[in-house]
């Protein structure tokens, strides 16, 4: 299956240098150091080369070379997987496809509200040409500084815009893809409707490079916000969260940008741990949400429609209180306070992350009931639980207990994983809502995945991938 | 490949009665008929029987057993297929798989907004359970009363809510279906995010039942609208609909529901054929916008949102001269121009259908171009252009000459076709924008599709079903 003697090696590598020429080619230990290994330092791979093409007719050449001489690919973009999806393994064979030079913005159409780019512009790049025409691309997440959009659809990112705006799945009109053989699929449409055959494009969506390399999008645009009203209310239980949730949905014509669930846990570590973190709130409670609507009018109406909601909610006891920004610096802050919760936990000891997701009426049955389990196997461990609530998507972290022992909530991570993803199963709920699978949870996928759905991902596996070069080892 | 002997036949036709009964066997000619002929009545044909199960497990035997003997299967739902996707062939071999009895709604949960419903029951009536709960599906088009929510899915159903809520692939959380050995894939999750492995829902949808069988599936729902405002607008040619549209989601925070455009011939038409059709405008115009705008609020702001619109738009000599609906009566007269220009048109002699789309923003260059290449092929050719131009999805239509030689323009008919299916594949869009392939555009499918995709739909076809047995001369 693979190639070991050092003469077809070398063949390999002249032939792969002949198409992407020098300036497509790292091979030298340090440079190639950063491309192998993983965002959170879970794993470190190795690798022949990483390749570097500039076009798409490059990258075709380069999966032809490999998938004739059967050496297997990594496609990597901004190199932000949560799962070690864009990662090599240990072994050496692969080669990583980095794709960051196809990084060009070939179109934008905002009658169309629609925008054409290379797969490795960076989605913070997206988000700036829609921008520069009055159109806003919505997908938001905290690495999209560095994240490129290629992986964004590859891993269909969710983020902060998923409630409004839906998954990056949902944003795509059009993609151009290289299948695993070299030849190239272009899908590059931007069209609102088309009945015609399958929807190939969301296949290559989602599937984390293992069915071919998505080289160039097609992407939804929307009209631009030109109001947000933001804010941070405390709630009588994640159950409030849920209700009021629904009602902001409606009084305000869904224009919910974002509703993310706190507890009381995360804030207290944020309060402790992140220099100049503030409570806008007077006293303490169990539950909070930040809740953030959004225009595309700026004619004062909006922050008068926030009010109103939160005002009936505290009348009803579903809000306890709640402080609306008075500034963007307020904004900025109460933001802060639900984006520094990671930074925040990594300074209260060892803990196991979960990023899950249940249908969005259960999730205070599921925060309930997952945390009363893990209690039982940790006493005492605290629950970091915090999210994308309005997704019913919930980063239901633990920390291990206040002045515990280490080594004992370590060697009980399993126990706790198992506890907190069976609940989550019987919830009909999934146990990767937004990070993918890639190399982290591919056992905890053929645990979970029923077998039929596991056979079905085979086969199309082996019908478009039949020699199994695309990041072998991932997902499937 | 397929039986023939007798012997079979009756072996295969004991075991369909063992596993439905009686009550779930068509075989008499009479009644036999309505499950055979399409829609429009362009095809007859012919079918072994009719197999009604009443359960997903019926269907789950019924698959398997057509499967080990080789039968092919024929899905039909509401049979309301505008391109003959639900019918059999002519030669009698398939059996036609009627989900009518699958009619059940089986959960609805308004805090999750959403429903579960088995694919059998008629759009109307899942509109009508979700109405029940304050909440909206808004999947909506003319044959919601006939439709069955199965063949939607299947079909991927367009319609006139599209602009503002997606098509039906949009509108879908899970799915559960049959495969074609019989094994059923429960994907009946009501999650907004979930991120484990290939979206293998969105491979079934749109796949028009050559891939396996849908009987249920979870769908999303909305906040019910409480107001509705509406126009009916003449504008100063088909390029200033686009920019309407445009100024329209941005000024109305993207509250338009609909947006149809209508030439002047079409609504002559309607005016001269349509018992009680009035021009709701004083004078002629070339070119008529009808705009929906719908909040979640009744607070009396949305028809003072349009009138700005609107006003602004005459201002700029977009609009020449638009009148708003001020009774639901009113609202229902302008839909009626709308809805009724297929009839009327039917009433003017021979005609021939496209429904393609475009990106947006080259509507009016389609219509424009198509338009006077038409003419040169049957000079005095009618156009009758309509439709969802929000979506980039015209309806564009052809009537023969007034007075003309209608059998020379039948005879013109593939050349007319020719010509718009060519213009539309220069303009990257699509030859069938909402009503699928079926055995009507198979072969346009073949002509316009990039072999590439079609070698994939291929593959997929064969992995999925590998024994040909569901809906075959269809789509692939």
């Amino acid at each position: 299956m693979t190639i070991a003697a050092t003469t077809d090696t070398d063949v390999f590598a002249r032939r792969i240098r002949t198409i992407v020429g020098e300036r497509g080619v790292i091979d030298q230990a340090t440079d190639m150091a950063p491309y192998l290994v993983d965002e959170r330092g879970y794993y470190r791979g190795s690798a022949r080369m990483i390749v570097r093409p500039a076009s798409t007719a490059e990258v075709s050449q380069v999966l032809r070379a490999c998938n004739e001489m059967r050496v297997p690919v990594v496609p990597q973009g901004g190199n932000t997987s949560l799962c070690g999806g864009a990662t090599p393994f240990e072994h050496g064979n692969e080669i990583v496809l980095s794709l960051v030079r196809l990084n060009r913005v070939r179109s934008v159409d905002p009658l169309n509200y629609a925008i054409t780019v290379e797969a490795g512009v960076i989605l913070a790049d997206v988000q700036k040409a829609a921008a520069e025409h009055d159109r806003l691309f919505p997908l938001s997440l905290g690495g999209e500084g560095t994240a490129r959009i290629g992986g964004n659809l590859s891993t269909n990112a969710g983020g902060t815009g998923v409630l409004r705006y839906g998954n990056a799945r949902d944003l795509v009109l059009g993609i151009e893809v290289v299948l695993p053989d070299g030849t190239v699929w272009d899908g590059l449409r931007g069209l609102r409707k088309d009945n015609t055959g399958y929807d190939l494009k969301q296949l290559f969506i989602g599937a984390e490079g293992t069915l071919g390399v998505i080289t160039a999008t097609v992407l939804k645009l929307y009209p631009r916000p030109a109001a947000l009203e933001t804010a941070f209310a405390a709630l009588s239980g994640p159950e409030a969260a849920i209700e009021l949730l629904s009602r902001a949905r409606k009084r305000t014509d869904d224009k919910v940008a974002a509703f993310e669930l706190i507890l009381r846990t995360p804030l207290e570590m944020v309060l402790r741990r992140i220099p100049g973190a503030r409570d806008p709130l007077a006293k303490a409670y169990s539950t909070y949400a930040l809740v953030e609507i959004s225009s595309g009018r700026d004619d004062g109406g909006l922050r008068a429609e926030l009010e109103v909601l939160l005002a009936e909610a505290i009348e009803d006891g579903l809000v306890k209180d709640a402080a609306v920004a008075e500034s963007a610096q307020q904004r900025k802050d109460f933001w802060r306070l639900r984006e520094t919760i990671p930074e925040a936990q990594k300074h209260e000891g060892a803990s196991i992350k979960h990023d899950v997701s249940v249908p969005v009426s259960r999730t205070a049955e599921f925060i309930a009931k997952a945390s009363r389990d893990v209690d039982s196997v940790v006493a005492g461990a605290r629950i970091v639980a915090f999210g994308h609530v309005g997704d019913g998507n919930i980063h239901f972290n633990i920390s291990e207990p206040a002045g515990g022992d280490t080594a004992l909530f370590r060697a009980r991570a399993e126990d706790i994983t198992r506890t907190i993803h069976d609940i989550v199963a019987r919830m009909d709920g999934s146990i990767s809502a937004e990070h993918g699978i890639g190399r982290y949870k591919r056992d905890e996928l053929a645990h979970y995945k029923p077998a039929i759905a596991l056979d079905l991902m085979r086969r199309i596996k082996s019908a478009i991938d039949p020699n199994g070069i695309m990041n072998p080892g991932k997902v499937v």
